[in-house]
C-alpha cells in the first residue's frame, strides 16, 4: 500500500491495524561513468514497495536526495546539509507520530545517509518526549540498508569478489537495471579503478576517485543480476519488516 | 531528460548546452475522501516530465514533501515548516548552481507551497551574493503552478464551474486518474461540501473542512479529463519554460 | 490604543473585551530616486493607526523591517532573509498568544513580505499547537495589504493610470506625503523608466531598474493624493477588521 | 538625518561623508502600572533623534522590540529569544556593512538587551571576516545605554535618590512624558515597591514584582524632568559619537 | 562532589538533597606569551572544585570552549559563535532540570563569556517554562566569575595595581601557575604593553594588542599569589554558592 | 603537548612543523551502578594524552558531552542534541582550520557520538569549501574510537568473554579505574544484566536497561586491566595517528 496512492480515510483505517510504516531513502548523486543518478533512490524505493507488497506495509514517498555532500564536486548531484536532514527527518516523523505511527522502518539506498539518520532518530526520539506524544516511548525507529543484506552481500561477492568495489557497484548498477531496463548505460570504463581512499572533502574525493567509481567495475552488472539482488532484499527485509513491528517487550 | 535516471558525464555534456533545469515540487497531504494523498506531486511531476520531453530540458527529482501544516489533522498527511523547506531548497539550489546551473523553473502543484517557495528563492540569490558564485547575478527561478495555466484553468471552468473547488479538484484528481488510472478512487461524497472559510490552524481546518475537501465535487473527474488538463499544462509550461531560459536582457 | 503608550493594566482591561491585535508592518527599503526609505513602514503604521482609531483597537509597534532582500543593492536598504523574519514573528506572535490573543490583524504596507508573511502564519498555528496554548485552535492571522484595497486600487487607476507602477508608486509616495509634508523630496525623474522585468536577485534588479522605481511615476503624487488613499484604506480595512474579529462559525 | 525619511540617493551622498549610523534599539514590556508599554522604544528613538541633529548623523529605525523575556507573564510584553535578536542584528548590520557602512552606534534603552546586544556584536565581525566584506576589520559597534550616561544618573540619583529603582523608573517614565505628554498615566501606585530580587524566569519575576515595578516611584516623574534628562542625555552621546566615528589608530 | 566521577545513583541520592549544581565555564584562547590557552577553563575549573569541596555541591565537567571570537586571529584559540554556545547550554541545563536539578550556579572564567551566558540564562527560563517543566518557575541560574569576587579584585589591586591590566593579567596567570606549576612559561615581554582600545573584531584586536595581552605583566605571577586567590575565590564563592542554594522567598 | 597548557606563540611554532592536532571526545552519561558518569571522556582524555605524548603532537581540550540523548532518563547525564554538536563541532574546527590546522584527529570514547561525528565531519569540510579557506582541499578528519582498537578488543575478549557486554563495559570500567584509583565505586550488581535490546529512546532505554548496563559485568574490572587497555589503545592509535598526519596522495 503506497501512502502516495492512498487516501487518508485508507489511512486511517490502516492505523487500525498497523502502526508501522515503510520510509524508502536514497540519493541524488553521481555514480560513476554509467551509473544513475538517482540509483539510490531507486534502489531503495524498488525493495521498499517490495517489502510493502509481501507485508501489506504501507510505503511513504520516496526521500530521494539524502546526504552526499562529498559527490558534490560531480555534476548532477544534489544533497542536504545532515543538520538540514535531521530538521526534514524531524519534521516528517513527527507529522506521521501525531497521526498514530509509532513503528517507522527506513530501508535505505545510500551508505552517506547511515551517520545523519541515526543522528535523527536520536533527535526525533527526544523531540517526541518534548512534545508529550500519547505513545512518545512506544516510537520506535529501524535502520534497514538493502546493500547490507546478509542474502544480497553474500550474492554480490559470488558475482563480483573485488570488482563489487563500495560505491558504483555492479550490485546496485544492476538493481537499477531491473528496474529501469531502458535506461541502461554504457560508457568506456577504465579497468584500473581507484579504491582505499578515505572520504573526506568533496574536492578531495574527485582527485581520488576520478570517475566517480570507488573500486568497483559496473560493467558486469546484468538486469537478470538486479532481479536476483531485488528479491533477495525484499525477502529479507519483509522478515525484518515484520519482527520490527512486532516487536514486544515482556513488562 | 531526468537527472535520475542520468549520468553525471551526461549532466556535464547536457551544461554545455543549457543552464536549466526543471525542478517539479508537489506535496503528500490529504486530497478528501477520494483523492490520492500524492496528488500534488503526481501532478507536479507527470507535467514536468512532459515538459522536459517537449524541450529537452533536464528534469530533477520531484520534492514530494513541501508545506501542508494546514493538512496535518488528517492522517497521512507530512509536511515541513517552512523554515525547513527553505533550507531544504537552499542546500538543493546551491548544489545545482555550484554544478552550473542558473534557470530554475519550478513546477509546483500545491497552492500551499507558494509562499514559501517564494521566500525561498529571496533566500536563495541572497546566499548566492555571500557565496560569490561565478554567475550569482545570472541566476533565475521561477515558479509555474500547472493548475494555474490560463488553458488548464478555463478547462476546469468549463468542465466543472464551481464544483472544481479549491482543493480536492476534480481537475487535479483527473489528472491523477490519468496518470494512475489504476488508483482511481471512490466513495460517497456528500453533495454538500464546505467552501470559503480562510485558512488558519490544521485543526481549524479539519473543523471547517471535515472531510478534507474544499468546495470541490472530484466526482466530476475522469481519466480523459486528466490527460486535457496534461497535454495543456505542458503544452503551456513548455512555452514558459523557452521563454524563461531564452530570456535574456539587452545591456 | 497604540501598544507602546498603554500600561500594562490597560492591556489586561482592554484583553477582556477584546482578543484582536492590529500589526503594522512595512519595509525600510529604497523607494527611487524621490520615495522615502520608510514608505511602506510609514503608509502600513499610519493606515493601522487609523483603522486602530475607528475600530478601538489595539496596535502594536510597527515592524518596520521587512524581507526587502532584492533592493539591498541599494544603500540604506535594511532587510531580513525569510527565516529570519518568519522566527521574529512566532516570538511577537506566541508572546501575544499566551497574554490571551487570538486575532492578529496585519496591515502590510509591502509587497516583498506577502510570501513570507503566510508562511509564518502557517508556522505559527502549527508551534502554537506543539505548546498546547490554550486557545490554539482559535488563534488566526489575516494579511490586509493597504495597498490591494479595492477602493485604493481604484483611485490609483483613476489618478495614475498605468504610471501607478508596482514600486514606488505615486499612490504610496502620496501617503507618505500626507504623513510626513515635510518631507517631501524632488529630483529628476527620467520620464522612461523600466518596467515588466521578473524580480530576481538584487544584482539583477538594479540592473534592470537603474534608478528603483518599477514602472512608476511618483511625480504625480501629492498630499491631497495621500489623505485620499489614507481614508479609503483606513475604511475598508476597518470593516475587514471587524468583520475578521467577529468571525464565528457554527458549531 | 532619519534613514526612514531620506532616499537612497541621500543615503549615498551621506556615504560619502561619514561612515557611521546611529540605531537606536528598545523593547516593547510592562512598565509598572504608570509606565508606558513602549518606554524603552521611546527614550532610545527620542535620545537618538536627538543626537543625529546634533551631529548630522543618519538615524536607522528604531528596533521597538527587544530582549524581555522575563517580562513576559505582564500581558502587552513583546519579547524576541536572544538567539533570534542577535539574527535580527546580523541581517541588519550585513545589509549596512555592504553598502558601506563600518560604524555602528548603538543608542538603547533597555538593561536587559545589552547582554544579548554584546553577543550580537562579536558574531557580526565574525561574519564579517566570513563574508571578506570590504572593509571587515574596519567594522565596529559602540552600545550606549542612554539610562547609564554619567550626567542622567547623577540628575536621577539627585532628583529620586533610591526612588529611582531599577525599572519603571522615575527618569525613564519623565523622558516619555517628555516625548508623549499626551499619553501621561496615573494609577494608585503602592508605597512600598519590591527591590533587590535578581531576575530569573517571567513567572518568578512576577512573583518577586507583582506590580511591574522594581524599586521604583516614577510618581515623582515629571515632564520638565524628563526634558533635562532628554538634554543630558542627547549632550553626552553627541560627544560619544563624535569620539566614536572619528576614532583612528596609530599605525 | 565531582559529577564525572560519580555514579548515577550517587547522583539520585544527592538530588534528594540538593537541587544545586556548580558549572565551570572557561575558555580557551591566547594569553599573550607566556599564559596558557587554558588559562580562563583553569581557574574556574580549579575554584569550582574548591567551591563543591567547601559546600559538598555537585561539580558538572567544565565548559573549556567558550565565548572567544576576538582572539581568534591568535592560533590555538577555539571559540562557540553566541548562538551556538547559548544551544549548548539549553541543550545541557534542560538536561540537568529534566533530572531535577534546579540551581545552576555558574563559575566563570573568562569575561567575554558574560554576555552570552547571560542572554542564554534568558532563553533556557524561556525554554523551561514552554516545556512545562514540573519545577520550570524554581529554576534558577547564577553567574559568578571568580575574578570579579572582591576579597580577589582588591588582592590584584594590591599587588599588581595598574599592572593587572585586563587580559592575561598577573592574577590569573598565578592561579594556573598555582594549579599547573610544571606549565610556567617564560618569554621576554615588552614593558609596554597596550591598553585602552575597546573589542570588535578579531583582526581588529590583534592590530591593537600584538601580543594578545591587554595592558597587563603577567611577570609578577607567582604560585604562592595564585594560592592565595585560589583561596580568596574559593571562600568568597562559597558563601555565594550557600545563599544561592538556600534563597528562598516569602510568600 | 597540551593545548590548553600552551602558550599561542608555542602552537604558532608548533604549526611549523605539523598540521595535527589530536581532539579527544568523551560523553557526561551515566555507565551503570558502578561507572563514572565521565566515564567516555576520562578514557578518550587519557588515551588522547598518551598519544599526544607518543607522537609530540598536541592535544585539545576534551569534548567532555556527546550525543547521549538514549541516557537522559538516569539522572547526571548532559547531552547535546545532534544539531547542536554538529554546530559546536564546526565552529571548533573552523577556528582551528583558520589557524592552519589540516588533519583532525578524533579519539573518541562513546559508540553515541560515532554518527553525529561523521555528519559534522561532512558538514565541516562543505562549510570549509563555501568559506573558501585556504587549505580546503587538504583538510581532512579521522574518527579513532579507543575501544575498537583491534587489540583493546582482542583482551577485552580475553578477559571478560560476554561479561564485556556494550555499555558500562569492564574495559572502559577499568580504564576509569587506572586513571582514577581513588574513585573506584562498589556497588551489589545483580548477575542478570538485560542485552540485545537495540536504543530507541530514553525511556525506553531505561526501561529495557533498568540499571544502565547492557550486558556488561564491570565486576571484572581491574586498575591493572586498565593499565593495558590503555597501553594497547595508545600504542595502536599513535600508529593510526602518524599515518594519519602523513598520508599523502601520488598526484
Amino acid at each position: 500500500m503506497l501512502l502516495h496512492l492512498s487516501t487518508w480515510p485508507e489511512v486511517e483505517t490502516y492505523l487500525e491495524q498497523s502502526r508501522g510504516i515503510i520510509i524508502p531513502i536514497g540519493s541524488t548523486e553521481q555514480h560513476g561513468p554509467t551509473g544513475l543518478i538517482g540509483t539510490d533512490a531507486i534502489c531503495a524505493e524498488a525493495v521498499a514497495r517490495g517489502v510493502g507488497e509481501a507485508t501489506t506495509a504501507l510505503v511513504a514517498p520516496t526521500l530521494n536526495v539524502g546526504m552526499a555532500l562529498h559527490h558534490t564536486e560531480f555534476p548532477g548531484t544534489i544533497s542536504l546539509r545532515p543538520t538540514t536532514l535531521i530538521t526534514v527527518l524531524e519534521d516528517y516523523l513527527i507529522c506521521l507520530a501525531k497521526a498514530g505511527f509509532t513503528r517507522f522502518f527506513f530501508i535505505n539506498g545510500h551508505g552517506g545517509n547511515i551517520a545523519t539518520l541515526k543522528a535523527a532518530f536520536a533527535q526525533f526520539y527526544y523531540r517526541c518526549s518534548e512534545l508529550n506524544l500519547t505513545h512518545a516511548a512506544e516510537i520506535r525507529c529501524h535502520l534497514a540498508n538493502w546493500f547490507m543484506c546478509r542474502s544480497v552481500y553474500k550474492l554480490a561477492q559470488e558475482l563480483y569478489g573485488k570488482e563489487e568495489g563500495s560505491h558504483a557497484t555492479p550490485s546496485e548498477v544492476a538493481l537499477t537495471q531491473f528496474v529501469y531496463p531502458e535506461a541502461i548505460k554504457t560508457a568506456p570504463l577504465s579497468p584500473e579503478v581507484a579504491s582505499g581512499f578515505p572520504i573526506y572533502s568533496a574536492a578531495d574525493f574527485r582527485r581520488s576517485y576520478p570517475d566517480g567509481r570507488m573500486g568497483s567495475n559496473p560493467d558486469l552488472a546484468t538486469p537478470e543480476h538486479g532481479k536476483q539482488f531485488y528479491e533477495l532484499a525484499v525477502q529479507e527485509l519483509s522478515e525484518s519488516y515484520r519482527k520490527f513491528v512486532g516487536e514486544e517487550r515482556d513488562s
